[in-house]
């Protein structure tokens, strides 16, 4: 029996890691950790989870405690995932995996030397439409893909306390939002990407409620990235990857969330066919692949040096866009 | 001001009203109560809701709560939607309304004699992608509409506690997902529908895990209506609607939670024309219904007649499988 620890009472844990457990034998939600006990417990007895801790430190000492999720805002993620490795726990966190690349190699460098799992939550990762579509730009069956258009953007209103609106915490659309179609991007097409163009609005300093990128991948395509967070969008989500070959175009929509309808259109020879891959939610598929991994059945899929390399790519677009990485932002 | 109580620290109520509320200025979420005080109060320091109560009598009876959001089982949702009501609120109730018709008859009953709102929430009614649908079959574009295909099942295991797999408390697949189609197809085509045949699977007594419906609507249209619930579906959400004219054809995907991705798909003359609808989530447009409503400015368009027509029609539907109303299952 795994025994999962969460760091932090935050409300995505019941998607992203209680529900999934819940649906497995091999794992327990042992404890939850939060900035004070109230609010642990509070939220241990909402989910039926043994022990409450109010402090992070209570948790990650435990010694029946296999993995760590931390769920905690983006600025606490370098500093609880270190202690949490060297205290020998594996760590499941979520994305942005870090304030930026500088913080993102010390996690790596723990993990490193703790000989512990350090697995970055980007949960569309493990799903099987992103095996598809990662085996049909591999494959060769688009050809030579030369154009890109990718999009995440969700209708958010600013509520109070939103982590999301707050830059010294890690918020902004391209750390919230932007990190997925820019992890789809270079999990397809590797490599450091060069950035041509970038821009972001800003509706208070440093907060990108929106932004654009354009990006040339080396012997790779041009793609085209966008996000958005606002009130004012047209559609309430959009989660998009268009790619454009010279032998065929593959259109997906909802590439983040699959499991709540997405659909695949290919088009070759000026025919489309529409499809949709079966699976189980991504965090189904997020959690089933940290279990292979801790068993060592497989390889992790995100992390690491993926994690590092994602960083420093946001870091280049906030500089690019005359914005500061979040690191810098106070 | 509107100041709305919650009913039971239930899960759905985060993404149902907590979320919705949180993005007006005329609503607040005053209160929550739950069936101790410790679980009320947990959930109060979750979500930064003022009062908490341990039992549901003292959060109907605070005469500064103006509407009540009733997310407890369905086995109590009239015993305590009929107290609410009593005692001056208006009461958005959620779906399934009751166990059966003849409790669906009293919640109404007390609604009329209170003067208050008694509102079903069937939150797909109220976003623009189902008045699209409505529109189209209105309009007379499909031509006449003969056969209808519709269909709501989830990959879903059994888990502890799960009321969706507790029949004395109001489970069952019909219940809690079949409930969707069958509200679709008599807010298009209303009147009673004759059940020509009905047939259940149930892995434990009159507990089904999938449904199976073939209604003939009044002057209107064959219809099949599918549910399921189970770990071994080949897709792991599918709310699907197909409606087929002499005219035309319309598929809709995802017509329970649009906002999550959805896909019309009008054929005409042979060609097919493929589109989505702007919107919310179909819970922000449930609450400015509901909101709307209580200010006077437009009618309920869930609750009362439409209720009481609805759980008789699950009803029959059980009978006619060689089941028992929820209302008998002890």
């Amino acid at each position: 029996m795994i025994r999962i620890g969460l760091l932090g009472a935050a409300r995505i844990a019941d998607q992203a890691i209680i529900q999934p457990a819940a649906l497995r034998n091999d794992v327990v939600i042992a404890a939850v950790a939060a900035s004070n006990l109230e609010k642990a417990q509070a939220f241990a007895q909402q989910f039926g989870i043994e022990h409450a801790f109010g402090s992070y430190d209570e948790l990650i000492a435990r010694d029946d405690i296999d993995l760590i999720y931390n769920a905690l805002p983006p600025s606490l993620h370098a500093k609880w995932s270190i202690r949490a490795l060297l205290h020998g726990k594996h760590v499941l966190c979520e994305k942005p995996f870090a304030m930026d690349a500088e913080e993102a190699k010390a996690m790596v460098a723990a993990a490193d030397a703790s000989g512990r799992l350090l697995i970055e939550a980007y949960h569309y990762r493990f799903h099987p439409v992103f095996a598809e579509v990662e085996r049909l730009v591999k494959s060769g069956e688009l050809g030579t893909i030369h154009t890109v258009r990718s999009n995440f953007s969700v209708r958010i209103a600013e509520t109070p306390g939103s982590l999301r609106h707050n830059a010294p915490l890690g918020g902004g659309a391209l750390m919230d939002l932007g990190c997925y179609p820019l992890h789809w991007l270079r999990t397809l097409f590797g490599g450091t990407p060069e950035i041509l163009w970038a821009d972001a609005i800003c509706p208070k300093p440093q907060l990108d409620s929106s932004f654009e990128l354009r990006l040339q991948f080396p012997n790779g395509p041009l793609c085209y990235v966008g996000c958005a967070m606002s009130e004012h969008l047209s559609r309430h989500h959009d989660a998009s990857l268009y790619l454009e070959g010279d032998k065929g175009q593959l259109e997906v929509l909802n590439l983040v969330a699959p499991h709540q309808g997405h659909k695949l259109c290919l088009t070759k020879n000026g025919e489309a066919h529409e499809y949709q891959i079966n699976g189980d939610t991504t965090y189904d598929h997020q959690l089933a692949h940290v279990i292979a991994c801790i068993k060592g059945e497989t390889k992790p899929l995100t992390g690491g040096q993926d994690a590092i390399d994602q960083m420093q790519l946001i870091d280049d677009a906030y500089k690019a866009a005359g914005l500061l990485p979040r690191g810098l932002c106070k």
